[in-house]
């Protein structure tokens, strides 16, 4: 394709504007190159409008109601829904990526809005007009609601993920299938302004990725909150008769669920089913994820050169925010060293860390908060594993910030290298207490070192000197 | 001194049943000594009963209800003056001790009650009656609060932080003399609870050890939960005409504070004035501290080899309870392996972390969190310092946390070693967020493998990820 085709070039396209594209960009852009960025929705992506932040925003208020009234000489705090409602409008800006967009501006990023195509090498159209990327393109399109093959299930027009964080409406009765991080987060969301939520899981247990003590103790805390469970009971059939009208699961047990509304958030697809693969030589995994090398480069594309790198869900890494923005952080480090030609710095500019497993929060009420490896995982990995397990309230700080505190941390140590490999906790409020083992497990900070690093009383963080000592040291 | 005239005998003998001394006691117990523990008044020390116990006990219903106060769609939440001091009461069990007592006898640690002074080598009286330790004395006998010569102020009967900590009364107008941490926290309970509260501090700020855009974060606080401060005014007179009665504060600016109480809260005192030291050849520092070495050894103390130790408050290191327990820890297993004739690992049993300064949390709206070196000190220690700062709400998981939320971080950089040697972080609920940066002082690892210690998305442990990005990662 020549030159004189083109209707414009940027040393590097971005194709999709999450948060993880976003990231990539600005990086690419504060090594010095030019930088362009294609979204067909809004920008800020799913992530800001459908995910993390709504729902966090959702989640806070119901989260520090509870908190206070399980502290006594805190009286009255209630969840109030319009004010709940009101504060995820505010959030996602009435679904206005005005904010997102100035950003850009201001990171001298230019925006094209439409649908990209990859067009052979170096080379995206948007829209039937042809873009050149000088140096690279970078695939963040990210993935989409699984809604799977279920009798009945897509005629029912479900709720996915982007309704639920969206809806003004609160159902009556939510029935929500899938018991991952989505599912029990939007649970304690619905439950607390006034839906009578089930969550139908086909596993005989919720949170499956993370340890077992911690998914139970996440079931305790929803059923307490009026939430149903019914796990280890696949969907078989959904039935919804009028449009938006009553909806009923039938169970392989036998029973049915009825409700006002249906929820599906039992996974994600990667949105790279419309991108023009084909064109650069590449084809995705049998899930639809683009594969890729460790420094983000997508396998098998076209060229003498790496150009064409994915990062975020869409490569099926880790599909979490956090884990893509670091990839993007990373892979914009590289592009940029690489057109400009500095040296590539493989310790800055690949994501090595996620070797070592990922952090993951669910703001559930009790939140669970793990790094690292589970026990399960270390196992795998074949190393000498020891667990070490202590309840939350060993820490006086636990106790003290609410009355019957109940939680449980569990580190999972490398026997061999004296180094924590993983952690989790869960509890009111962990969520901020598991950064400390994350900068440990990549920073092979050994146990005897880290007893040293001495918490402030009485803060819940004394917690890792509880898990020290019952180690042992 | 003969074995007959000794009354009982342990290896070792601990005075002062604090936090402190319950440390030191326990470490030496489980390396199979036996070790008894001497407290004149309460065990559990002044930490459990006055101090950091009772007062995060009043704070935490403060804190959380202005907490839920600041998040739209949770509503209704205020404090309750006789549940916040109810709460209080039953963390400190009503001035009981039995709960501590029960944890000596679950240890295996012995419990004489009374009043401990050295009486030469190895040996500790107490009311008349003579003990050996065969092995170690460690005295952990803590501090008093510092009542100053001020004209009228002793015969005006003042509360220091025994009383308030413990107080049923809630005063009408409460003067405090000092600005630090006991006076800022104390000012906020009693603020919140229906005081008058006037803070009176001759410096020109509140907070004078921590950096001073945290101490102004916190005294705009104070104002706004309707606290008055005058900075830069000392206290020249107080006059009490009446026991109990109104109190009043002239200060050197010619100005006068009247109120119901008067607090005293401008610093401590060791508790080494009846220790007995003169038997044991051992003279305190001007201030009455116990001078000792890096293994908390007491300095001069007489005999051939080590056996008398200063943990704690006692010492003069660090006045602050985490770091009084950590000294406790590392004696209790140097005092441990001595004894025992097992190796003496110093990365082990010596708190050299002290050297690298000390994690402090101020529990205050907003708190202070800071850790290792101030801006100020590691200059002062010579280090090519680089500091670099961001707004809280730089981390989306901030603004989610609270409305209109506000804060600030700040990170201490030795550009020689390329590794954080401090921070300090002033917002709402920021007390478990400065875990990670001890770990990362302690561990000394480089901010560039820091870069890829990710934290989850929305967490407001993104700051970490901010402070990176703006030294220039």
């Amino acid at each position: 394709m020549a030159e004189s085709t083109v209707d414009h070039s940027w040393d590097v396209i971005v194709i999709g504007a999450g948060p993880v594209g976003e990231n990539a960009a600005d990086r690419a852009r504060k090594a010095g190159l030019t930088v362009a960025i294609v979204e067909k929705h809004l920008v800020g992506g799913e992530c800001s409008f459908y995910a993390c932040s709504p729902s966090k925003a959702l989640l806070r208020p119901v989260l520090v109601t509870h908190a206070s009234q399980r502290v006594q000489g805190s009286e009255g705090a209630r969840v109030d829904r319009d004010g709940v409602l009101a504060r995820r409008d505010s959030w996602i800006d009435n679904l206005s990526d005005k904010g997102a967009v100035g950003w850009l501006d201001s990171a001298g990023i230019d925006l094209v809005r439409g649908t990209a195509r990859l067009a052979g090498e170096r080379r995206v159209e948007v829209e039937g007009r042809v873009y050149e990327a000088r140096h690279a393109v970078i695939v963040a399109t990210g993935t989409a609601p699984l809604v799977p093959d279920l009798p009945g299930l897509r005629d029912a027009n479900p709720w996915t993920n982007r309704d639920a964080t969206t809806s003004p409406r609160v159902p009556e009765r939510l029935v929500v299938l899938g018991g991952g991080p989505v599912a029990c987060e939007l649970a304690v969301v619905f439950a607390a302004i006034g839906s009578e939520v089930t969550i139908v899981e086909q596993e005989d247990r919720l949170l499956g990725r993370m340890e077992r003590f911690a998914a139970e103790a996440v079931a305790a805390g929803l059923r307490e909150q009026g939430v149903r469970i019914r796990t280890g009971a696949a969907a078989t059939k959904v039935t919804r008769p009028g449009q938006g009208g009553e909806v009923t699961v039938d169970l392989d047990n036998g029973e049915s669920v009825v409700a006002d509304e249906i929820l599906v958030a039992v996974g994600r697809v990667p949105n790279t089913a419309d991108l023009g693969l084909d064109s650069v030589g590449v084809a995705t995994d049998e899930k639809g994820y683009l594969p890729v090398t460790e420094r983000m480069e997508v396998k098998g594309a076209v060229g003498d050169e790496p150009w064409l790198y994915a990062v975020g869900d869409v490569n099926g890494i880790a599909l979490l925010t956090h884990m893509g923005k670091y990839q993007g952080r990373a892979c914009g480090d590289l592009v940029g060293a690489r057109a400009t030609g500095r040296p590539v710095d493989p310790a800055s500019m690949t994501p090595w860390a996620e070797g070592l497993g990922t952090v993951q929060v669910v703001w559930t009420d009790p939140e669970v908060a793990a790094t690292g490896l589970t026990e399960e995982q270390a196992r795998e990995r074949g190393i000498r594993v020891r667990v070490v397990e202590v309840p939350m309230d060993s820490a006086a700080g636990s106790g003290l910030q609410a009355e019957g505190y109940q939680g449980r941390a569990r580190m999972v140590v490398d026997e061999d290298k004296g180094t924590m490999v993983g952690a989790t906790l869960v509890g009111q409020d962990v969520a901020e207490l598991v950064h400390p083992a994350t900068v440990a497990i990549v920073g092979e900070v050994p146990l005897r070192t880290l007893w040293h690093a001495v918490p402030a009383f009485p803060s819940m963080s004394e917690i890792w000197l509880r898990l020290l000592e019952e180690y042992g040291i």
